[in-house]
């Protein structure tokens, strides 16, 4: 159950609605965020909602069913909008790109990506200074110095920038440069990170686990909501299976799926999803057809140089074809 | 290697080939289609491929280094048309749409069913009369007098059918009445009856199997085309993962990874790719956006009293919006 | 429900049981096997057992709430055991040792192979006549001719044979050869196949599919055994998930989990379920020890000559050595 | 390429083998751990190995062609024994075993699982304080001061502990209780995690990730070991895939193949691994036969009220029987 509370509430009033919950036999969370106060119930005895509902203090109260609570449309009908500021809205209705290279490499290649953006009306930037790599002898991004250079470049144009968080310490060092954090593929269940970033008042851009279920992605959601964090996105960048063909098989079912389960925006990384450049474009494509709030994915100056991932980068002219046709797609969605 | 022999080459040319490829240490098999004639060389050993193509008798000479041969983009540019007749074509650059029942149940069905395909100028009727089914008490189609009654209604009402076929005695059974014969998920590797369809003359629609590599279902088409039968037609219709949120998860980048692979045409099945009523839209569109050359999807007057797969066929409505949404879906996507 | 009905049951009898469980609501399936009679009621209404168990001709009834009824351990708890003459049971509590080439090639190879199992004192030999393979160009078995000499030099040894049967036509061309027919995991939901095996009185060892799960491999063995053919062995031969190092990932917990859920045999194949040469033995062993009540593995008296799956071949060497800790193991397993 | 540096090496030494492998146009990354010190050279041009093995300072040389080198047995073909101080060993040819609750949660349940262990001479206890748990609602374990508690307790009754660690933080908070950290599943690429456990002296236990592959797992441990600790142990415990009759997939296979590629120890995990009460002493067993140095399991006083994983957790009397039959299975295996 979660209790929405009055914004003038009491004191007296949130303990008495807290006693009531209890007697009920539900034990509480209480959820303070951005926007509002919370008290989550958890619990299975069937009860009379009206019984609490009816207190002083509340201003809403809803019976979710879901695991998740929070993150539900089953509470929330009305769709989660991330304001990053100098008008760029997530999940607003129209169709978001975030694009850039995997990893920042040099201030050339930076100057490059964001001409390319502002010359095709692309308002987010994205790209690695603390890189995941899963051997230790591979390059491990430029980290602060990078990101600090990038930051500066990018705001100066007016591009906001989305990057990878991966511990608990960088979130600090890397809070006054990023607009949206990242948490990657490896880190969705990383419970301490999300608790930390449920602190914090920046947006926060989750992407399903490299094996993970949606309830697995929408209960880690759920951790940095009830952390305090409602500015939440989530990703989906394709699950392993045992098909070879493609690195990743990308679930385009999770979209609409998602769409359905949480007001939270959902965007496609479709680079990831098949990890193969000549077919990034159809997949952006499909997934913006199935319902797609917007899409993230890798282009390069000259793909075949990049440091990182150059197998499923796009070059200039691939991305601008991309971004093109996504809008007109995106459009067509739109019209039904 | 493929050698496609000349329409009018000599028996005694046909020796001498196969002898200079025995001689450079490659197996040959002899392949008689509808269209031509081929002999596969299968070996590892390098050799000059102009000391074959020179020799009389000989229209073209292709490496192929695939372990599919004559289903391989690589060997064949040019996609592949197939004809139904009566202005039907599959793979010809336009969309096709294959509608109707899981199972055929009643007349009335069936006549309900071509009357919504009729006035959507839908061509294909799609349905099961021998069903396959995991538990032997549920029910398992009306066989042949059901298959005879669809088809006598379908052609009168100038509709083709495609149903699918389980096992090698039934291609006789149904040779007469079907347009396409249809191999299902848990047919795709039953190598007989691969063999016996390369022995006819009427078009096949191989689905991908239940957990399938793509390497597989092209092997399973090289099956009926090395038999003899080039009419041939691919179905993603959703692998098995871990995921338990759908049915199955669609993989939507087998479509376009498909279509750089083989000449084939390469349809998608949303019904059982997500196996949800109220996603398999999203999901066809999507499909349509990422390459696929038409979509098979099931529906019913009324899905909640289909005799079996109840939960993933749309209501006529659906359906009728479906099918205008498909076709302007895929006129966006041929304009790019 | 199933109920178990009495040998010397009237035709007057029966029908009034079939009437009373129609009265119920349910949908009854007669099942006639080797060894009995059984209605098998379909349906979901509450009811009084003892309403329809106090009717005379009835020797036992049951409720089995899973979707595969026969082959329960909900309904028999007494595990069954295949009897396959000459002293050689299946499941009766002994150690059950199949070995032999992945396919019959020649004579000398089956002369060999026979000698091995001979002097090991192991009493069934596997071999492939009719190969199952994913390439229409690779070898395919020898076929009837093979099985023919096969099974005269297999008898006069007094070794009993089991080998794959991929077609309904083959069944009657390899009767009075093969002691247990084998359905291989490309052919566990070939439906057709198990029909036609439910109607015959042999010995019938089914392999789990590529992706089966264990419910699927239970409902096709509810097939042969409805269709009235009780003598039935399961296979676990490992499946198909993401990881590379292995052929197959051997899913060892499917033992447990089987001898739980059914009274049938289960038999591992450590040869497909790890695919590589050097681990069959641990995956052996360790399959024994989990509770199988058998293996089946490849050995050839040349691996590296053999004409399929030569790199999970055992020599005769390492053959031995594992039937000899085989027996080890399995006895220390006996003793707890 | 590995490089052993002679434990007398001078600086001039180190720099002039630093300026050969640059000069065949390697990188070299710098080692230095408990034991020793190495050069570790990546690239990929091929060179005469002597030409840089004769320098003087270099007590060994190894081509290793895997992405993880440290950990590969193509470098160390002796197995590596982790000490954990007063006579207990780890993967020095005894079989470890390491029980205990899932998570620690009163000084009682810390009394009555030492007693039970005590009394079986199991010297290595498990139990989670800081506990993973997907939903933020969840119990998340008593943290330092549960650890504090438990850590005396245990060291009075000559008891070693392993406990979950979740993040970088807690390495210090944890380091004086703990005798084995363990990094769950959900961190095995938690590379800053793994990057801070490499600069400590204390052994380490990965688990696999949840569906990680081996590669993945190797590739994790060569984190911590390149970061300067070589005291690791590798954990097997089960990987997500389609089938839901247990919670996980145990991967028996990976055993042994981990036993081949690397010379740390590989410990089984058959509580995660099937996570059903019932089959945990099966798979154990199994897991043994195929060559586990151990295994980790839950036991509970009474696991019906455990606070977690209460469907997987022995009694006292089941884990009583486990730890006599494993001691058995491992006597067996040893005398082959």
């Amino acid at each position: 159950m979660i209790i929405q509370l009055d914004k003038k509430i009491s004191e007296k009033e949130r303990e008495q609605i807290k006693l009531m919950v209890k007697d009920i036999g539900y034990k509480t969370t209480r959820v303070k965020t951005q926007i509002g106060e919370y008290l989550i119930g958890i619990g299975k005895r069937e009860f009379d909602i009206r019984q609490v509902g009816s207190l002083p203090g509340i201003s809403d109260i809803h019976r979710v069913s879901d695991d998740y609570k929070l993150v539900s449309r089953k509470w929330k009908v009305n769709r989660t909008v991330i304001d990053l500021g100098d008008g760029v809205l997530i999940g607003n209705g129209t169709l978001t790109i975030m694009a850039g290279p995997c990893s920042i490499e040099t201030e050339k290649q930076i100057e490059e990506s964001i001409k390319h953006l502002v010359e095709n009306n692309v308002r987010i930037m994205r790209g690695g200074v603390f890189k995941p790599r899963s051997s230790p002898y591979a390059f491990r991004g430029l980290g602060s110095e990078g990101l600090k250079l990038w930051a500066m470049m990018a705001r100066s144009a007016g591009i906001k920038i989305i990057s990878e968080v991966m511990q608990v310490s960088q979130i600090a060092e890397m809070y006054d440069e990023v607009d949206v954090f990242q948490v990657g593929a490896r880190n969705t269940q990383n419970f301490n990170l999300l608790d930390e970033l449920g602190r914090i008042d920046k947006p926060v851009m989750i992407k399903r686990g490299i094996s993970g279920t949606l309830e697995e992605l929408l209960s880690s959601a759920e951790y940095v909501f009830s952390g305090g964090n409602e500015k939440l996105i989530l990703c989906e960048r394709g699950i392993r299976t045992y098909e070879k063909a493609s690195r990743n098989t990308m679930d385009v079912n999770a979209i609409p799926i998602l769409k359905e389960k949480t007001h939270l925006p959902v965007i496609a990384d479709p680079s990831h999803g098949i990890g193969l450049r000549e077919f990034v474009e159809p997949i952006a494509l499909a997934s913006i057809m199935a319902g797609a709030d917007g899409i993230i994915y890798e282009t390069h100056q000259s793909p075949e140089r990049a440091y990182s991932d150059a197998q499923q980068t796009l070059d200039f002219m691939e991305s601008e074809r991309l971004i093109n046709r996504s809008r007109k797609v995106f459009d067509v969605r739109e019209s039904f």
